[in-house]
């Protein structure tokens, strides 16, 4: 571990239990990421139809970019002669990179797992290739990301008791050998595992508490588990998890997600909903969700969203984003996405104001109630 | 016609001979634009993965809409009741829109043609659809373009004789109907005909001339013809147009096409080349054109053209620019046009400044030398 990465909380859970969430800051090679944040997903060393000044203007402090897909193109050795991920793509805050095994795990039929490591065929060209625990760190250290992730054992769900379990002892083998391995420019994170069991999450976490870790994921949920899984499985493994450091809960998710999440304590998030969402034509707005290619909006001279003041909403009407939409406009991507992220980065703005002033349980109350 | 349009010489073509080339400044509805000038082609009420600020920023005061594709979909008069086209695609500087017959001449098949109009099959749901002279007029007055482009009979070339001869006919009757039938904010523009044949285009020129319209454009080139003929018509149908109205190259064309053109007196243009080539990763630099997606440039740290100062070349590598190419990245698209068009409108803002200072003729001996 060579970076340097430092978490401070600002504003602790209050004394009555009323919620665990907390405000803090963290503080990263190229910059200081406010907590709770979301990072918008740049798979490609893009956050899909955005540019820098794009995610600048949502409010972005910290993306997040896909190992897997860099390492197999461009490759991670070629970004790092040209000068690193962030100078490749003109962005100048934060990234975190993933460790490239989700995407793997995610590839029925397309690996051979062993205690070494996990061999692939590429989806691009169907060439074999390997990653272990310190290719995967060598990997993220070439580009040059502000947080590392582990390389962990994610197995989709359902899957059995035995399973998961071995799982969880490799992850925490892995955990180890990519923190000594780990010679990068940022700091490495921890990936909790153990399904849904509360007692393979305990011994997950105590093993990489025990590691000391400058920070630590919740990994494996929202892989084919119930829904309501996710916020039990995200409460009671936040609680397992040092105060002092910071808390990321990987792929996760909807807006009412990310709030029930912040009240259990979590500080980080990552997913591509928001962007997924946005060139699917699927918005969010203060007053619900809008599939923007329905019929009803095809004259419809209202902004997407009133209480929004992003490009797309201050400039144009949602019959304009509908032509957009059904003619499949470049520009209709952007803008959705633009809109997209900024109601995430403002929700999760929100959220840390709320959390300032003490009002985080009121918050959460009038944000989940039916409307 | 209820609009307003002035157009005045600034720079006249010098009395020596060597150049047609003339500077002006054409004053629209919705502001000023100073020739020669390009106009990015914005078909379905957006150019192509570029919204309005990128449109200034690339140094755009004038765009093209297509009224063919805005008729269809989303419609003129739910366009005007959104407040006309400007506002639909938040652009408050002058548009030019075309009549829709171009579009319509193309399709082979799918048209029924007579003195009255023409009749054909929209690609979009293959509904039947009329276009006349007035009709046309009453589409483009009802988006409020600043110049609306008369309807004329376009014939594919080659042609025969007698083809041309009677498209040349009817296009004169119908400008005269349609200059009777606008009723719009801008002003109407008339288009001379005749194929590659002198005579037919002296007729069709003498014929617009003297219905007095406040633009003339040069029609049907770039349509079949050898391209060396497309700088000869243009050439001489050029110098059949009054010295004091605005002439406008339809459809044309590469750089080195201006440069003829404007050498001609041509002093506006169109053409999808700068924004469909980008798409297709062919752009435009000070040192030719580059396919950026060819293994050459994977690695490459240099930026597209050090000559440019757009956003593509200012931030990225061309290692970056081909990899967001391949990896068919939306930021890819927006880039690429970004670069094309700043060369384009660059190089049109070069003519002018060297028209100005009555350097035209050297500057074009300089752009045209074989390098």
């Amino acid at each position: 571990m060579t970076g340097a990465a430092q978490f401070k909380v600002m504003t602790p859970p209050p004394a009555d239990g009323s919620t665990r969430a907390r405000a803090g800051r963290l503080t990263l090679t190229h910059g200081v990421v406010e907590t709770p944040q979301f990072m918008p997903v740049g798979t490609n060393a893009t956050v899909k139809a955005l540019d820098p000044d794009d995610l600048r203007t949502v409010g972005a402090s910290i993306i997040l970019a896909n190992t897997y897909h860099l390492y197999l193109r461009p490759g991670h050795e070629r970004i790092a002669r040209l000068g690193g991920l962030h100078r490749f793509m003109a962005w100048d805050r934060p990234i975190l990179t993933d460790s490239g095994g989700f995407q793997v795990f995610s590839m029925e039929g397309l690996r051979d797992l062993d205690d070494d490591g996990v061999t692939f065929r590429s989806h691009l060209d169907g060439s074999l290739r390997r990653l272990t625990p310190e290719s995967s760190m060598a990997i993220q250290a070439a580009l040059g990301s502000d947080v590392a992730m582990v390389l962990d054992e994610c197995p989709p769900l359902p899957a059995v008791w035995d399973k998961i379990e071995a799982a969880v002892s490799r992850t925490t083998l892995w955990a180890e050998r990519c923190r000594t391995a780990y010679r990068g420019p940022g700091v490495p994170f921890a990936i909790v595992q153990g399904g849904t069991d509360r007692s393979l999450r305990e011994r997950s976490a105590r093993e990489l508490v025990a590691l000391d870790f400058p920070g630590y994921a919740i990994g494996g949920v929202s892989v084919g588990e119930p829904p309501e899984s996710i916020a039990e499985v995200a409460r009671f493994t936040a609680a397992l998890l040092p105060a002092g450091r910071p808390r990321y809960l990987m792929g996760v998710g909807r807006p009412e997600d990310l709030v029930e999440a912040v009240a259990s304590g979590v500080d980080l998030f990552d997913c591509v909903m928001p962007t997924r969402n946005a060139r699917n034509g699927t918005l969010f707005t203060s007053e619900g969700r809008i599939n923007i290619k329905r019929e009803e909006y095809r004259a419809d001279p209202r902004p997407l969203d009133p209480a929004c003041g992003c490009e797309a909403c201050l400039r144009y009407s949602r019959a304009y984003l509908r032509h957009l939409f059904v003619a499949n406009e470049i520009l209709g991507a952007r803008l959705n996405t633009i809109h997209n992220l900024t109601f995430y980065l403002g929700l999760m703005s929100a959220m840390r104001e709320a959390i300032g002033r003490g009002a985080f349980a009121a918050f959460r109350e009038s944000f989940l109630a039916p409307r």
